[in-house]
């Protein structure tokens, strides 16, 4: 961060690492602003849970600044499902619902905790991490992130549902499982046509 | 971040950057988690509102991730005075209430926003910002910091109530009032004892 | 910092963090060399101060370096006002005159000390800082930051003086005081026509 | 990196953020030296590959200097399973063999290259990544890190293996498989006793 | 780094810290490879050595992530003479033949070591170093740095060899002799025409 | 940066990156204090020069802050010989007398200039750099750089007058001189007894 603000200009053709600057001039509240996470994701989906992101994306005034926010949502039963953030921490505020969340230490230790609404938990940098609830009622939480675009590695999707896709000996052996079981599990995963 | 984890040892007489860590053997789920935030904070002081810090000291797994939350309550009429987080960039998103927020920049530029329920904000890093619940009724935020421990510096307490007191004359030159003045603001913040 | 040298070409269009970077086969010396420091600056202004700098605006070398100088010139009775770098800590070196400087820290303790010539003072990053010449000759410093554009945060005039204001009833709040009262110190920061 | 050297003191009590420093008079060049890669190490594994560090644990010099290496082999038919590092980016030269390489993006895109002796290959920092022996002779490759101890979260060990367990019904819905199958891969990856 | 990837468009017009980015849609798995550093160079020159780069400039991938390789070749009394990189700690692994190397601390003090194949050894960021082959065969290394591009300055050839030069009375007296050894010296480094 | 002040504890027998914080109650405004710099060093020396640091060592309030000064004198003919700094940036005022100062980027380009009384010169961090007093009377100046503690390794000391010695055959391979040169100016850099 070399100046006070570096509005992200989403729309140059200029592709750098984080984005270049709008002209101070035409900077206005709007882009320090969203109202993005004010409403309930759709959570019926595959796994009853919706990321709704408060990122550079979508507040373009982050841009530089290390910091984001998201909106989760979760069904009854809804997952989100095992992944990894490669470039923060989460914190996580439930703003209604249960959940049971965890992470995963590298040497594989679950630290694992139910929370309640109010109930706040981290996640470390880089870690395995899901939360899932286990409730009869709707849940959601705010979650923060230290970087400005967070980025998701969700395992299951990125394993099984590549584009190309992951060799299926490479699978079969990583999860040490037959080759037909991952062409079951890839086909749960197939793209969208 | 030189490692996974590195949870805070606060009982540690050792003084360091941030915290010692410990060992792993002793972390626990617990040091992850807070249930800190979940009820709002007592308003019935000077300004009508009240800062509840989820940081590195509650949440010693903090130490080293470089994120943190707070809860922030407003009274009606209460107000976050004009401060700054020395190392930290903060975003809010609103649970309850109405306010009405800015932040100066170095340019003097007062970038303003009016936030309902749902709404979020971002206060670029280091600059002086507030928070002002002009509505009838409590407000209250998440707020998110990209630091484990973001450092607050309330300017009305820190140049009119510090220990021990700025020079008079400097108060008086610096806003351009009278000495009688800055004495009489000096009275509003004293320490208590 | 991922190349020797990043000169900044502040005619470039393209706005980014901090300044793109000149062709390499156009850098020369001066580049990285400033004659601006050389001379007192005028002083005959409100706060019997002023502040000049040899930044990245001044000497383009020190794009993406983390370093830059100041000269701070000071009339008998001069004041540096109550201000924040939002991102750097500077160290002050006295050329001449006394100063009595000081800082404060986010526990609102005033940390001070009557310098002459000769003397070092360093104000941490991002606390609120100043200095004040109550000596009967002019005083000047050298002030060094870890920044190439440390950026500066006037309180009295970005609290009073800011375009557009900040409500007169956000200030008296955070400062105990009348609406009259900051009408008046309004009036004293209005913006020059 | 806050001197030239900090050597790390492994045996010591403190645990900090990396390792407190060695006395530098007992410093000397076995600090920064290491022989543990010099032979292939053992594959007669479950995966058929075994990584060998010389990291901050095997070379205490490198503490606070960001860089490690290790050394993986492969025997015929071996995979280095998908894995993270979550904070270091990895670049690896083939040594002798072939291997069949890739990355996955957050976008899910597999990125993947054929290697033979004398290759390199870049695994950027955080994402999920393996390496596969298709070929029929040994291969090994050096692997080098952007930190003095990367870490490796390896995913079938972390989801299918940890202490406590993740429960299955986490697993099933995250790879949308039955319960039964989680229980076939939990059995594989059970913890040794 | 603020997004997954941002591999360097090495033919764009615009100069920036590092590189911009590609389009997404052009980045391919030859983005993270090379097959530069699989034989030998060529060492027929006046050190007997010479360094092969895998940076940003040839695996444009690398671009924000943190690491490069270079191989380095020794002809028998080959060497790798003092030299420094700005931005970058080395590590180095023995592909073959022997080695003599160390490094200087700014208290200058030698650590030197001898290495054989396989053996790993480490140079401190910033500090002066070389590698001398004083075998009889052909040797050579893989070096990481944790740098896209390390840079590096080679003390002889920067100080006796420069455009334009070093004065011949700063050389004397730096190194304590006499102008006509300088000359001398000089005469040894000069720029090819 | 963690807190907002984590002053050197410089007795401690604790050694890490940096230093151990003292206890909050006993620092004292002469942590960030020095009258080191007042005063011309002696300069009746080999070299004709003096630099005295005004850095974490004798201003413990400097830990974690990144910035540190020096003074250099020089008598006439005085040289500060060619040296790099390890982790810092240095930009420099001229406090009086004139200089002949210059820089070398790794492309072997000597970047050079001179300087009279109030001008300022940066010199980018990690390059070779010298500064020579071709004048009839002293000079000095103020030196920033941003590390608490920047280091220096003198090029000539370090390669000629090291302990243990840097092996003749290096040195007058690496110089393209006879060793008789180079025991000559060992001869000047022998360590004082």
């Amino acid at each position: 961060m070399l100046q006070d603000l570096c509005v992200a200009d989403l729309s140059s053709g200029i592709k750098i690492n984080g984005f270049p600057c709008k002209d101070t001039a035409s900077v206005t509240q709007s882009d320090f602003f969203s109202q993005g996470l004010a409403n309930p994701g759709l959570t019926n989906n595959t796994f009853g849970s919706l990321v709704t992101g408060a990122n550079v994306m979508t507040i373009p005034g982050l841009n530089t600044l290390g910091v984001s926010l998201s909106r989760i949502d979760y069904a009854p039963g809804g997952l989100n499902p095992p992944h990894t953030h490669p470039r923060a921490t989460e914190i996580v505020f439930v703003l209604e619902g249960t959940l049971d969340v965890g992470f995963l230490t590298t040497a594989n230790r679950l630290i694992s905790q139910s929370l309640k609404k109010g109930d706040v938990f981290a996640f470390p940098k880089g870690l395995v991490h899901f939360q899932k609830n286990n409730g009869n009622v709707p849940a959601s939480v705010i979650a923060a992130f230290n970087s400005q675009l967070p980025g998701t590695q969700s395992l299951g999707a990125t394993l099984f549902g590549s584009t190309p896709p992951v060799p299926d000996n490479v699978l079969a052996q990583a999860f040490q499982t037959s080759s037909g079981t991952v062409k079951h599990i890839k086909s749960k995963f197939q793209p969208k046509k």
